[in-house]
């Protein structure tokens, strides 16, 4: 019945290590990471090979078998300016849906080892087409060079090896053999049962790509519904397609070489004149979702998708509260860094800074709340002035309506940091702007707790630190934040902060001067998202995210 | 800020073995029970004991605190026919929401193992006044004496420290202490974070009883909210009040000598003129809620409390399939009890019995249809022929309207063993009646797909072995199950059985002939519905029931 093939139980082998310490580094939480962050492990010409590969691909039809398929769509632009001109295979909803259920059986009838190595297998792969996906991230999302290698590769490798260690964990709390059940009678014998578990996926899973992080926030979900045991259907966003694309061929590969259905992972693209999404999700067969993209839209699949499991990572608010700081000048460059990491288009980066009205004590003496957001302001301008090393921050944004919101939110309230638009040095009709910030008032609510997406901060003066802490609770908790950040010297206030942020249910990063930054976390360390505020109803990657996507069906029969 | 008790302390290390024990046997999953299922251990006279204690209540209101209380609510009657008379505190839900809410701060800043040993504090004073709640159970709910004391008692508590193990090993999956996070930087020196991560529980639990396992229901539910960090609030039954009066009592002694606020766990009482649940149920306050009980309204909490975690087990179809089997008498032997204990009112009684129209292959030689449908018949009437030993399994019905319900069932089809009532030999008044059981034909769909409540089963002909299965899993699939059974000396149809039960979700029991029965399950090795089906939404007790009732919450800074 288990008909494991050769390639598969040699990945069992090969990956059995891995695996094993991956579950000591989820639990123990320190740092661990499988896929190299630096360039110089995918070979000295990665990067002339990774654009060669990715040029291939331009103007022409991906070639990935999806069943049913007619016709094309397809309509990436690159934010960096370059012509893309790729369209992919039309899917046909019915029988992407027939074809992903058809291949489940065998797929389930893997024990959860089997799964976990065709998944680490799948990851590796990735890992060595890294320098490929550097550039389809680049040019559909609008990341710079080194963030589109290292978010797009081996980070989002390490969140979805994250994402097969706790689904693995998740399978592997049942014994996977058969169990003796024994139970005593007093005098008369015993009453024996032989059980065992089996896993039982939910059925057809979606993963639902963005089109600022398709890959990052794209593989937690595919692979925690794979591991599991699930089919998935991968519905890229139409701006950024390729990266997915990519992911999904190299996945079917993997599972047609270890004996599997490669329809276990399929490719279901679309573009904006005819968006399947809704179609997609709604149909019966579909039982798990993962989306990462607006409030709306996530809402939407919540009140719609009732059939599923559905998983959604939505918009936020992030804040950080300055109250007082030993090293304010590792502050600010702190503070530019986060404000300016990919022009401000994460959906971890800070938009709402509360200051005290009174200003704050530092190592620099007491600064007013004005000297304080100027020099916030200051911090970002210095730190992007030259041009060159701008754009290598900052990237281009990915969609036309973020850079017009620019011009928008400027008009809130006083601007103390005006955004300008930047000629890319070599990538030229790149779409590259710099972060605007204001000062807001308190009452202004309204504008500083909606997101305005994109590279736009407020600097918001509160009555104290515990005001501000209260207020920016407030807004966490009516309309979520996945980061929150605090600077102050007061082991009171900070642990105030660790209360309301608990309240809050958003992860807090405290007194960050150096070189880890609010809107970057660190997989199998720190969770992405709580999962317990409106921004997300889940958390990359806890238990929560793993143990629904499957089931345990029980079997029992007396000795 | 950890103010913890030395009364907690003690707690802490009094339960700590029991922790690791009960840790090790929900991995292991073979048998392992920490409540005797026997009543010597309870005192040589604790059924005088229980009884004196439990008449204390009758005609009296009941002694509890309830916030913002005034008036009383009350209306149980015994299914046995005595005067219950009990009243019990109207609450305010503004009050108890608003105390429960206080309560949760001091709370959630004990550390995981300090809450699970509080909670296995309250189970081992349950289990204490196990006697006492023996004949409360028994007068709310209808069963017997013996299965109110197993059921009511060490069963339902072995559950609830199955809920409060799990919930303590999705806690910990994360280091509760500090974790040093120390990422290379090549030639420079790394970057260090110390790290800490806040079990943040999810806001105030209910948990809804039902009327016919109050305990071993509401159990699983309390326990896995309280230890994640939750305050509960506990709304009974209607007719099953004081079981979980009792409970919340004792629960509310144990937190309060902890030094913990006896208002994390609440009753909030009501009766049919002035039911509550809707209203408390939807307040934005109520984060997780936990119910057993009709579809209907397991539909309208998933439907109408989307603020909360809502975790419903609900109405389903139970099958057994009969194919062959190598033990005729034991089958039917085991048969007959499980259908007749508890007059079929567990949620776990088979219902719906597939035979093979052309008959089965028996140890006994070859029994056509009819054969198997008259020994079961037959072997229900002889299992229940002396009314004195009937009424010890059978116990007495709830609901008038389930025993309203049989007499309408009984015109469904052809009807091979008539219910009858049974006067109870020492507890006059009491509501018993004998299962009845119909032959069906396969095209009744209508008929045998609908939860028939009660001591009503169906006797199906399909095609054969492989049609039963069939048949059964489109039952399942579409209209929900928590037990499916196989007799069969097939191994191929085992096989098939088990890949349909995959299918549909369900759990199945093999060839039962002895002393373990279809419609039982063992804490801490089987689990109670897979969550997988209609019928339920959850599985008592995985790791999916209890991850996502807390979020954590992570704290870094520099170190």
């Amino acid at each position: 019945m288990n008909v494991i093939s050769t390639r598969a139980m040699e990945l069992v082998s090969k990956h059995k290590p891995t695996l094993e310490k991956a579950v000591e580094a989820a639990n123990a939480r320190g740092y661990w990471s499988l896929y190299p962050e630096h360039l110089k492990p995918y070979g000295e010409t990665a990067k002339d090979d990774g654009m060669a590969a990715f040029k291939a691909h331009l103007g022409k039809p991906f070639e990935i078998d999806v069943p049913g398929a007619s016709g094309t769509v397809g309509a990436e632009e690159s934010p960096f300016g370059i012509e893309m001109g790729i369209t992919y295979p039309k899917p046909d909803i019915d029988e992407v849906l027939k074809a992903a259920q058809a291949a489940m059986p065998d797929w389930r009838r893997a024990v959860p080892e089997v799964r976990a190595s065709v998944c680490a297998e799948i990851l590796e792969r990735l890992n060595k087409r890294t320098p490929e996906m550097i550039f389809a991230v680049m040019h559909t999302t609008g990341q710079a060079f080194m963030m589109a290698f290292q978010a797009g590769g081996p980070h989002a490798q390490d969140r979805g090896l994250e994402a097969v260690t706790y689904g693995y964990m998740a399978m592997t709390q049942v014994p996977e053999g058969e169990v003796i059940w024994e139970k005593p009678q007093g005098k008369n014998p015993p009453l024996v049962m032989k059980k065992h578990w089996r896993v039982a996926p939910r059925g057809v899973a979606v993963t639902i790509g963005c089109s600022t992080f398709p890959t990052w926030n794209g593989y937690p979900g595919l692979f925690a519904s794979l591991v599991t045991g699930n089919p998935v259907v991968v519905k890229p966003h139409p701006g950024a397609v390729l990266p997915l694309a990519i992911t999904v061929k190299i996945a079917r590969e993997v599972l047609a070489e270890a004996g599997f259905d490669p329809n276990l992972v399929t490719l279901a693209a679309d573009d904006h004149n005819a968006p399947i999404a809704k179609e997609l999700c709604t149909r019966p067969e579909v039982k798990v979702i993962d989306f990462t993209g607006s409030t709306a839209f996530g809402n939407w699949l919540e009140d719609n998708c009732r059939q599923a499991q559905v998983y959604t990572e939505k918009a936020g608010v992030n804040f950080v509260v300055i109250e007082s700081t030993d090293d304010f000048k590792g502050m600010i460059r702190n503070m530019s860094f986060t404000l300016s990491l990919y022009t401000g288009q994460m959906c971890t980066t800070t938009q709402n800074i509360f200051v005290p009205k009174g200003g704050i004590e530092t190592d620099q003496g007491h600064k007013s709340f004005d000297e304080v957001a100027e020099a916030l302001a200051k911090g970002v301008e210095k730190f992007l002035s030259d041009d060159a090393r701008a754009v290598e921050v900052l990237g281009a944004i990915q969609n036309p309506a973020t850079a017009e919101r620019i011009k928008e939110a400027e008009k809130m309230g006083q601007v103390i940091l005006e955004s300008r638009p930047i000629d890319h040095p070599y990538l030229k009709g790149a779409r590259v702007h710099t972060p605007a910030m204001l000062v807001l008032e308190k009452d202004r609510a309204a504008d500083y707790c909606k997101e305005c997406f994109g590279p736009v901060s407020f600097v918001i003066a509160c009555d104290d630190g515990a005001d501000c802490i209260e207020t920016a609770k407030r807004t966490v908790r009516e309309h979520g934040a996945i980061t929150a950040g605090l600077y102050s010297t007061s082991r009171d206030l900070v642990e105030q902060a660790e209360e309301a942020c608990l309240d809050a249910q958003v992860a807090l990063s405290v007194n960050l001067t150096g070189g880890v930054f609010v809107n970057q976390t660190a997989a199998f360390s720190d969770f992405h998202a709580t999962g317990g505020n409106p921004a997300a109803n889940a958390a990359l990657v806890d238990l929560a995210f793993v143990a629904n996507r499957f089931r345990f069906v029980g079997v029992r029969e007396p000795a």
